[in-house]
């Protein structure tokens, strides 16, 4: 997918959220525990519901991971009844890889390739050659850490350079913008700190950004919309626990696809107002 | 493990050598491919082989993640069957994970409780939540990485704040020392810089530190060791590619020992000068 098909697709939908799959098997319903894949049965149910009103699933792969063999089966289970479901849809695989340069082209294979995601996490801190094996793929995208949505954020990403007038989070910004089209770089850019996104807009124009952190990490949609939305959207904001969690019983599909028209709701909204519908 | 016991480990084995298992199946002997799982049978003959000249071990996960389900039976056959061998080994995952706390703790749970690796390299791009779900389990280790021994590490890790008078990589030295005793927290610090460590023992004159790049990245062993030693030796020195395709027969093994012995008998002598031994 290039960023022409993933703004088509957000048009089509009136959608720019993104449903984090974070699948803990310690939260989702009791009755789906005696299942023989829980996690996936959980994940089905969630997209059945839910795919109407999204343009992109975001599995986080800890979540998986956490469960060795078993939860790479239920991964891959889950990519495959997305894309059966809508193949139109984006999927992101949560997984904020990055390593020197012939590590992080095994993790692109692992994900572009096997898993066939279009999109990947990476982590910025180990720089350039660890992060461009990523983006040697056409029509799949790394998406690259910049300023986070957890309170850790202050701990490094504020840290500022006089002399060239900015933090940390914009250094990575500012270098990173030229290592990838709008085509196959995006960024990640927390909806706890949407006023920042002003900033952000005038440093990466044209790339899409990844804002997790509305819903139970406290980021308000409305601003993310005002501050980051460009001409082509250039937003896709994700909800993880708000969504799929909103209910803890046999209705919790049926629950988590309200919270999820809701959002859908105002993401349309925001779009009329920019006269992108 | 704790320090204590680990400093034991390498007076014991006259080493502080840990062996990189990045086992590629495009880089093994070719004998091997038709056994059922290569790069388990690759990796079983290659610690054989090496164990007497070693303090550590370090799969690399990306090789493994690469081959999906089997990938991961592969990893665990490997940390069994080094156990098997020498139970007082030191074994790190090679991960470098780190994401907001509810899923660091995921990724701990998997390497710490399903995996039962001692130690895992961490990513301190989002800071101390994701950090410190990876210092909460005792005999366990978080590997932060603050230097590294790639190219790219020139973008953001000597990013300089001309008010606190420090690059990134020593912020995140100074400021992450605090957040896990010399017991659970150690230091990727990369032999391409070594003439850096005299400065990050000053830093961080207690924690260990984890140094890749000798060898085929192009450090010194005897630099490392010149600059980089404790009173307690406080390295744990990597080398994969150089040990483990040292030979590409059925002699691969036994090339691989004769290249692991050679730099065990160079740290043997620092050891020695530094009074250790």
């Amino acid at each position: 997918m290039n960023a022409d098909t993933l703004f088509d697709l957000i048009r089509r939908k009136k959608s720019f959220l993104c449903i984090g799959l974070d699948t803990d098997i310690k939260k989702i319903p009791e009755h789906l525990l005696d299942l023989e894949d829980p996690v996936f049965e959980f994940n089905r149910q969630i997209i059945d519901a839910t795919h109407s009103y999204v343009s992109a699933y975001k599995p986080n792969i800890a979540f998986y991971e956490v469960n060795g063999e078993a939860g790479w089966r239920s991964l891959k289970k889950t990519i495959d009844h997305i894309r059966k479901t809508d193949p139109s849809i984006f999927i992101i695989a949560d997984a904020k890889r990055g390593d020197i340069g012939n590590t992080s082209r095994l993790y692109a294979r692992t994900f572009f390739e096997t898993l066939n995601v279009d999109a990947l996490t990476v982590a910025p801190y180990m720089g350039r050659d660890s992060v461009l094996p990523f983006l040697e793929y056409e029509d799949k995208w790394a998406i690259l850490l910049a300023l986070t949505s957890n309170p850790g954020a202050d701990d490094f990403q504020f840290f500022y350079s006089e002399k060239e007038q900015k933090y940390l989070y914009q250094k990575v910004l500012q270098t990173a913008v030229s290592w990838g089209s709008p085509d196959r770089l995006m960024f990640v850019t927390g909806a706890t700190r949407a006023e920042k996104l002003s900033d952000i807009r005038k440093w990466v124009p044209d790339h899409f950004l990844l804002v997790p952190g509305v819903g139970a990490q406290g980021g308000s949609l409305e601003e993310v919309a005002r501050y980051g939305m460009n001409n082509r959207c250039g937003l896709l904001v994700n909800s993880s626990r708000g969504i799929i969690y909103a209910g803890n019983d046999t209705g919790f599909a049926a629950k988590a696809a309200e919270e999820a028209s809701k959002l859908q709701q105002q993401m349309e909204k925001s779009l009329v107002q920019k006269g992108i519908l």
